[in-house]
């Protein structure tokens, strides 16, 4: 029996982790579940896993998760410091930090400081702060275990393997809804467009990042923390099935991959169960069905996001938390409608250009960077 | 530094064998190489490599042999005795057993009996004797380390995991060159179109294996005794481009596979070098050049010889000796026109029914079903 517990439940990857720990009720128990604002799916989840700890971010929800949780013998927190609280709790065996964006890496930070390995969606953790994240997590003896598809499959094919051997990994992308869409007319992509995945059901913040490719490109930094890798190690493959998760390639030419159906309860699970594979009754991988899987190398002038994830990698870490922040924001400017699809790249590389570029050593300038980015986007926005 | 000894080293596996240690010189040495018949080359490989002893199975070439190695110091024997001698030489680490067909199988044996770990390309040694094996493997604690690309490829996919977490090996096979081929034109096929594959550039045994599918049948009863697997848990599933080389799933859904060049020379090497991939520069996969990678379900009413692995399988083990032994015989019989190449699904079946059916515990019983069957397909053909 391992001991849970859920940063961000009511989410994408939340409400699959539930469905993934609903199929080993006696494996898993869940001690906590946080959530931002859904208090209503918060309350449902609540009620039916009992766990001993309820947060809701959004303070003026306390009241009605108070209300209804009243017969359940829980303790009910709040607020951003309650999410870093109930983030250092120590009496579990994986926190799921199922957060989104840049605001999951203090999440991180603190389940690591109490001892607690962590089952990691929230890729901006790693992307921001992954120099610091890989100090604190060897000092205190802890694991980080992917819970992306793609740096599951990579983790997956290193099973077993020395590091020292890996000649590249291979990111594979599906190039999201615009790979073949006329660049002269991303200026008018909307966001419904935007939002129409081919593969995968996401949240709305990552969706947007694999219409920019943003998302393949934070994943090369992840990648690189992740694995210890160095940035010219890594390869992206456009591949639009989305059935290879990614691909390792040793020194002797030998690739291994990953595959399966683009269900994000496989690498999710495999977080939880690691070192081992449950039984499971997902949808199998039926490849003859599927019959043909494709490749072509990206085109980073028309997903300028990977170019500029890559010039950050080879940069001072402030790069990458600029470019992380700075991207959190635009996308929530073009969800909001104030800016177009084009001006997520642009801004974003703007606020690279811009920044005051520094080492990052300690959260504090982590904090700062985050700060001026915020202020840097607001202003152009 | 290890020391190699290479059962066949003029075939199509013992050259290829000898160009991956010829990469890694400080690495390995040549203590014995074998041929049947190519005496030139042999004399060519053996004074190039200056191995301890040099066997030829055809004694009549045992004069040129002895007069061209005699400025060697090497020790020169032959036959068939010869030939089981040499594979019973403790004085290397690892066997690489490249010879073709039913008489690969004693020398097998005789290594494992040595206490000597085998790179296995001879998939007839598993074919036949695969329980006899596994028993003489576990008793002397040796290793099988196999060779054949698919068997590479799922044992490199293993590394790490645990057996009783797999669902399914799925082998890939081209298809051969009759993949698109209409059945009621397999009566005119020929031996030229036979042997041209579009792919693998192998023996010729080998090469009318993929043609018949046979090859892929042959696969499935070495992996079922290589991996300690049951027939069921094995699929085939037709990939023509021959890029990923074999695939493991495993029961959480999550499937791995081992891709790569259809270059020989990496899982030969890998059985070399295991449980360490050597840095080499065979000439790199690039998928995104390649394009397209398609698979569709082996038709196996088409390649009846599938549908005979799985029943030999699934019945008595002399059921696979018969099949393994009629189908080097067919083949030969093929290549030397004696019958077409529908006959030899046919005589391979024929041999199977007819065949006196009996438990196979010992080397002495293999030996009378080949020798039954040598005959049965004599009087047939």
């Amino acid at each position: 029996m391992k001991n849970i517990g859920i940063l961000g439940s009511t989410g994408s990857i939340g409400t699959q982790t539930l469905q993934v720990i609903n199929s080993f009720k006696q494996d898993f128990k869940i001690i906590y579940l946080t959530a931002n604002n859904n208090v209503e799916l918060l309350i449902k989840q609540s009620l039916q896993y009992k766990p001993k700890y309820v947060c809701i971010v959004n303070e003026s929800k306390v009241k009605q998760l108070t209300e209804k949780l009243s017969n359940l013998n829980c303790k009910i927190i709040s607020g951003r410091e309650g999410l870093l609280e109930i983030a250092s709790c120590n009496e579990i065996d994986i926190c799921v930090n199922a957060l989104v964006g840049s605001s999951g890496m203090e999440p991180t930070v603190n389940s690591l400081k109490a001892g607690i390995d962590v089952a990691l969606s929230n890729k901006e953790s790693m992307v921001m702060a992954g120099e610091y994240i890989n100090k604190l997590k060897n000092k205190n003896n802890c694991s980080i275990y992917p819970v992306d598809s793609e740096h599951s499959a990579i983790w997956q094919c290193l099973r077993g393997e020395d590091f020292q051997e890996i000649r590249k990994l291979i990111l594979t992308g599906s190039g999201g809804p615009f790979l073949k869409r006329d660049q002269k007319s991303f200026e008018d992509i909307t966001i419904s467009e935007a939002l129409n995945h081919p593969n995968w059901t996401m949240g709305k913040k990552i969706t947007i990042d694999s219409a920019t490719m943003m998302n393949k490109g934070l994943e090369v930094i992840e990648a690189k923390w992740l694995f210890d890798i160095s940035p010219e190690k890594i390869d992206i493959i456009v591949h639009p099935q989305s059935i290879i998760h990614s691909m390792v390639e040793f020194i002797d030419g030998s690739i291994k991959a990953q595959l399966g159906t683009p269900n994000m309860k496989i690498p999710i699970q495999y977080a939880l169960t690691y070192p081992k594979h449950f039984k499971s009754d997902w949808e199998e991988l039926n490849l003859a069905k599927i019959g043909s899987l494709t490749f072509e190398k990206p085109n980073t002038k028309k997903f300028k996001c990977i170019e500029l994830a890559y010039y950050a990698m080879s940069a001072e870490n402030s790069f990458s938390v600029v470019l992380n922040v700075a991207n959190d924001n635009t996308v929530n400017a073009f969800l909001n409608q104030k800016i177009k699809f084009n001006d997520i790249a642009k801004l974003n590389e703007l606020a690279m250009e811009k920044h005051p570029v520094t080492a990052v050593n300690d959260l504090e300038t982590i904090e700062e960077l985050t700060i001026w980015t915020e202020n840097f986007i607001k202003e152009q926005v």
